[in-house]
């Protein structure tokens, strides 16, 4: 199969052949031989058609693709990324978190169909690095969000299994390009709370949205030091019977925790309200204010602006992490941090002067 | 001059020779010729003597040896610090911080004089990545701490001038040597509040003393976000006069706030008080907590650990910024970076992809 004229930009860009594998053109042939061998696979374009034209069942094996660790799978998979790149970005981001508890699927499932019953394409992502291929993730359960998973307007996709929080935040990342490619015009990703995966979907969305149990003052909630500032909304959940009076006295502190810190960059003042994912109260509200975000920040620029600083901040952290990972992995680096650590934690050599050393060693070794 | 039996540990170390500095044994004739042509310069021996020996002028040198970019005082500034090193670590750490204006200054002195009037040798040392070598800084201003200025149980020093956050805050961890090998028992090390020093500062410190001004309702107090959550106490200065209930409300605010965190890993629970560095009302109170905290983290391990932990951290710190800024630095990788920025930004290619080239080209320029 010829290139694809989307493929024009390649000669433009840098010229880099120094063994790092580079998404190529598949051949038919190739193709054909690995059909025989594992699952059933396609070519980059006829993924790209399926996910333009609406089959749900290309988008998931394109997904599939995209988690896979298999070299040849990767490679299928950054060809259709690439396709689909300039489709992308039609869509709301929408970040949701909270401790195991909260009731988060409860919740998506609550917004999810009153967003695809008002005619939006929902999908649903989600970020759990803690997930296996045995025992799967607490999150994007279909079975807790049935309603949702028989919508033909929304999709659910669990998170991506094991690897490293950067592999599946990436993998998160390349899927919302295609679910964006497919014209799903609301996205979620929805994290666990208690790790370090905020930060990586803050990274990824336009919105961040965290829910909380309404009794507030149980500093047990188990919320990270941190995530608190990043919401652009704090909800309080399973505010009904009983709750109602604790959800209200929760939303009185954190609007008062609130008050205490700098304005936002974009002008934004983070909203506290309460919900009930069960009676569906306030789930209306958590809409309208995920819409008054939008509308401001897109009348001063900042919501374009933000993306464009996560694209570059996606990029830079990927060099970060492969600087770091090609260092911490080489053998000969594991085993000179192993004698170095005693000598600075006995104080026999300064924190710096032992990073001057390995880092020298490091450069000795990648010239060999 | 014979290299000092300190060095033994050099032949257990890793053996580096790859073009990168290492402190050597400085010969006393290459010193005699740096006499000639700039300012007093002694041999690492003698700045070491000096230093143990309470000798606040050898001190002050050996601290703008570590300052200077020069590469020779460099080598010697580094065998100084080989030399105290294993007489380091016998001090209370203390980060303070605040914005301009909060009055850390008066407060500083306040604190200062209590502690080297009860038998204390006290260093304060300023982190300000901001501060020049013609304008100075804002922070460790003598002037304005004058009585703690002429205390010869106290020692005062300017943050060191420009560069990076990163050298600053190297530079003045590796002050702190010093001055416990020089034997001060407290350590102040002070920042702004509103730069990117705190989280440098935390790292360096036993305890993190966020000072505050009354207003609290006031966003415009300037305090980044995540800087709250790192103290293990916050004062209300200036309280005192017509702000006194001002600062009471200020002090229930920020206990409410603080209750809705998470608990700490020290099992500290971190105080809120007020204080007026004017009149001395609560600088009695805020040595207490620091004392509290020290007695309940050495007696449950946490002290000591944090400590071991600050010092990996600080070279893994040190490892990651090396391999970055040899990255970023270097000028094919400069122009290479400005030719993918578009790219990225206009959705030709992903940010991983970009990445993985970069990477890819930087590791072809590393074997020439």
């Amino acid at each position: 199969m010829t290139r694809d004229k989307h493929h024009k930009h390649h000669d433009s860009a840098l010229k880099v052949n120094q063994g790092v594998e580079q998404p190529e053109s598949v051949s038919k042939s190739a193709v054909d031989r690995y059909k025989k061998i594992s699952r059933q696979l396609f070519l980059p374009e006829e993924y790209f058609r399926g996910i333009i034209n609406g089959d749900r069942t290309m988008l998931s094996r394109a997904i599939t693709l995209i988690e896979s660790t298999n070299k040849n799978h990767q490679e299928i998979a950054q060809e259709v990324i690439e396709k689909c790149l300039p489709l992308s970005g039609r869509s709301l981001r929408i970040g949701i978190t909270g401790v195991p508890g909260v009731g988060k699927s409860t919740f998506i499932e609550a917004l999810g169909k009153k967003l695809t019953s008002s005619g939006h394409q929902l999908a649903v992502l989600a970020i759990d690095p803690s997930s296996s291929r045995t025992k799967g993730s607490i999150l994007g359960d279909k079975t807790r969000m049935e309603a949702l998973a028989t919508d033909k307007n929304a999709f659910i996709r669990p998170s991506p299994s094991a690897g490293s929080l950067g592999g599946v935040a990436r993998k998160t990342r390349e899927s919302i390009i295609l679910c964006e490619a497919a014209g799903f015009d609301v996205i979620f990703v929805e994290t666990v709370g208690v790790g370090q995966s905020e930060t990586a979907v803050n990274a990824m969305v336009d919105f961040f949205l965290l829910l909380m149990l309404p009794g507030a003052g149980d500093e047990l909630q188990g919320i990270k030091r941190g995530i608190m500032e990043m919401a652009d909304a704090i909800f309080i959940n399973k505010a009904d019977g009983d709750n109602l009076k604790k959800a209200q006295r929760a939303k009185t502190e954190y609007q008062n925790a609130l008050h205490l810190y700098p304005p936002t960059e974009s002008g934004w003042v983070p909203k506290v309200g309460t919900c009930s994912a069960m009676t569906h109260e306030g789930i209306e509200e958590v809409w309208d204010t995920i819409k008054q975000y939008e509308s401001l920040t897109k009348s001063n620029g900042f919501f374009e602006q933000k993306r464009q600083e996560q694209k570059l901040m996606l990029m830079f952290d990927a060099i970060d992490q492969k600087l770091k990972n090609d260092f911490y992995l080489n053998k000969t680096m594991k085993a000179a941090l192993d004698a170095v650590r005693e000598e600075v934690l006995s104080d026999k050599i300064s924190s710096y002067v032992a990073a001057q050393r390995l880092v020298a060693l490091y450069y000795g070794e990648k010239k060999r």
